[in-house]
């Protein structure tokens, strides 16, 4: 039975109890919200070990994801191992492994065994990987393989994937016509739609969503339904082929609810800032407040290296609009995969933009935490500043190298501080009670 | 006679002209921008060398402010320089020396030799420091040893000067009665803030604005009313205090148009994601369009370390709403002197807020580069990706790094690039006619 399915039944599970505790909301939010499909609780309990039970959605903190993954041309599985480890300790919520090389079930168990958190993954990589393998080509890629390695994956425990069910003919089609600067930078949709065209048949994932929620429903598996034809340039942002696409999610999130099926869906990508709002409305408003998975989102297109940061700005703002998870993105986006220090700059730049929508949301103690620092701050109180950053050790380092000597305040202003001065003249006492 | 005054009389001068050009509009615009007050270019002409005219305001690309200096506790003169050479090769647009320590005439008139873009001061500083080397302490400054620092500082050339002429005993009463958190943290404010309180006077720089506004017309000096009591967390933004402070800078800001002097404003700082457009559209409204040069501004407390970060998300949405100038935040912020490299970081992260809200705005050239930027990506031309990046060195030492051995590919994907697949099945041809 999935977290939805007891929720409907009015059953109260040890994850929406654990979901509710942390979130600090009454578990009647949570089993709800999970009811009505506008939180979802990725856990597919087939995990071997214990694992930290995460709520997405509405009324809930908002979460990030990191994703890790070897390629054929770069890491290995040690390495994405030791991502893991720094994007865990950096605080991401969710892991996604995305390998696209190397030995694939060995890291995906690997991946699933050490994780403390909800573990993604997206089967498409995997399938076509092993049809090259094993056929020659990715589109010699059977349907069966496809479902074959979604099974496999869902008993393995993933407990959630992202499967590019809303791309269809009818898709491709609108996205011909309208002539896209950037045609599709989703690896999946890229591989599906190469087979749609060279087979001249609709994708499997689509006329057999069916299969899709059989397999995800004995394994409570979250669909995440894969925005194959996400914007991959600024220009192609909201266009007819991107709105096309969204209106199958819309469709395909009524049959995963219907089958009691915890689903949520993927959103872009590059978005300009006036774009953003519509974009999560839209979503919102045609997957009836499915969470809202975007990938970044990225407000320009001309920041290599700084990818974290334009994807800070555009995550921020998608989740003040209601977007429910952040997909981190690293300074060596578009550029290759990313090293170990890349993905905690990624994972820190997105709990950012998490925390600064969370101010904005009204999510419970967000606020409070912010006091905390500034209280900190005013106190000239290091020790506290550095416990409530979001990341201790970098500021800690930054202060012990650039304000060495242990004066209170710091060296922008030495010992003309304007917390100090001010604090002389305009004691806490004389404020708080005139 | 001020840029202001020629462009009352109709007169375009060679700024506007230069303006006109680098901004690919009309020099009507620039000289109707400039006579209203909604465009300014703080060029002073008092300088020894030839500098780059730059335009701030209505309708112009935002741009970005750097600060250097150095304070009694960290850093030298040759450690600024080295700074404000980082911060120009970055794209820095103007450059703000702050020094609150060493020789301050020296720093400053290097600077001004130096720097080929506006410099901007705040001579509260110098008129403290020299008030505490003379006289023992700040408190002990005459009003008269601030007017002689703006008087030196404008015949030395200065282009913009932040001076905090918006501070009256009103204002501190305000800020009594609301009980801040973090007080007072703008260091020109704390500094007059503490003289009125000691001297039970009123400030001098607000009693007497007109003599400001003699010295600004005598040299040109572009005046930056100083935020001085500008929220310093989260908590209180937009209070009672604030806004008070606002409707002088209105007045002020009306006064110094009459007399023919050019003015923006400053303003905050740290402000939560919803209250940014409403904290611009305030400004706009009650100082009548005049150019708003934000802080930051910063969107949470709790990131030391990544203040860059922070800072651009609120950049990106202040600018969006309307400001015009951003100063930039480094990741040493709340910390310490930044190094060369946080000025780096700093000076990037605040030009990708600037870019993001100049494709929001509408600014000529925004979109055009983000297009020639996701059509390289496309063609998988990566000199062409590495020229276009805002940041060139970043990008071409990331991708040398993680995806070495000349693929046309990145490490990301392999040989199962999304965007080789989609252009073997999806031809450019074929999309562009069909």
């Amino acid at each position: 039975m999935t977290q939805m399915m007891a929720a409907r039944e009015g059953r109260v599970t040890p994850e929406m109890t654990h979901v509710a505790r942390d979130e600090k909301v009454p578990v009647e939010v949570i089993l709800e919200g999970v009811a009505r499909g506008t939180i979802i609780i990725p856990h597919s309990g087939g995990r071997s070990k214990a694992t930290r039970a995460v709520g997405i959605g509405r009324g809930l903190r908002t979460k990030v994801n990191a994703s890790v993954g070897a390629s054929s041309e770069g890491s290995d599985a040690g390495g994405e191992i030791d991502k893991l480890r720094v994007a865990i300790s950096a605080g991401a919520d969710t892991i996604m492994e995305l390998s696209s090389g190397g030995d694939l079930d060995f890291l995906r168990r690997q991946v699933l065994e050490i994780a403390p958190v909800p573990v993604g993954t997206v089967p498409i990589y995997q399938a076509a990987l092993e049809a090259i393998e094993q056929r020659g080509s990715i589109v010699d890629m059977t349907p069966e393989d496809m479902f074959e390695v979604i099974e496999r994956q869902g008993a393995d425990g993933v407990d959630f994937m992202a499967i590019h069910c809303a791309l269809s003919l009818e898709v491709v089609a609108r996205l011909r016509q309208q002539g896209r600067v950037a045609d599709i930078v989703s690896r999946g949709g890229a591989f599906l739609t190469a087979w749609m065209l060279h087979h001249e048949r609709e994708n499997p994932l689509y006329e057999q969503f069916d299969r899709v929620l059989e397999i995800a429903k004995r394994h409570d598996v979250t669909l995440s339904i894969g925005d194959a034809i996400r914007p991959g340039c600024i220009a192609d942002s909201l266009d007819r082929a991107q709105v096309q696409g969204l209106l199958l999610v819309g469709e395909l999130v009524e049959r995963a609810r219907e089958a009691g099926v915890q689903v949520m869906v993927e959103g872009p990508g590059h978005v300009p800032v006036p774009q953003i709002e519509a974009t999560v409305l839209l979503e919102k408003q045609v997957c009836k407040g499915a969470p809202y998975f975007v990938l970044g989102t990225l407000v320009t297109d001309i920041a290599p290296g700084y990818d974290h940061i334009t994807a800070a700005i555009g995550g921020t703002i998608a989740a003040t609009a209601g977007a429910d998870f952040i997909c981190y993105v690293t300074p060596a986006e578009h550029l290759g995969l990313p090293s170990a220090q890349d993905v905690r700059e990624g994972v820190i730049a997105a709990r950012i933009a998490a925390h600064a929508a969370d101010l904005a949301k009204g999510v419970k103690g967000a606020w409070a935490w912010d006091l905390a620092m500034a209280r900190a701050r005013k106190a000239l109180d290091w020790e506290a500043q550095f416990r409530l950053a979001m990341d201790p050790d970098k500021p800690r380092r930054l202060r012990a190298e650039r304000s060495p000597g242990g004066s209170d305040a710091c060296s922008m202003c030495g010992p003309h501080c304007a917390m100090k001065l001010i604090s002389e003249y305009l004691g806490r006492k004389e404020i708080e009670t005139c």
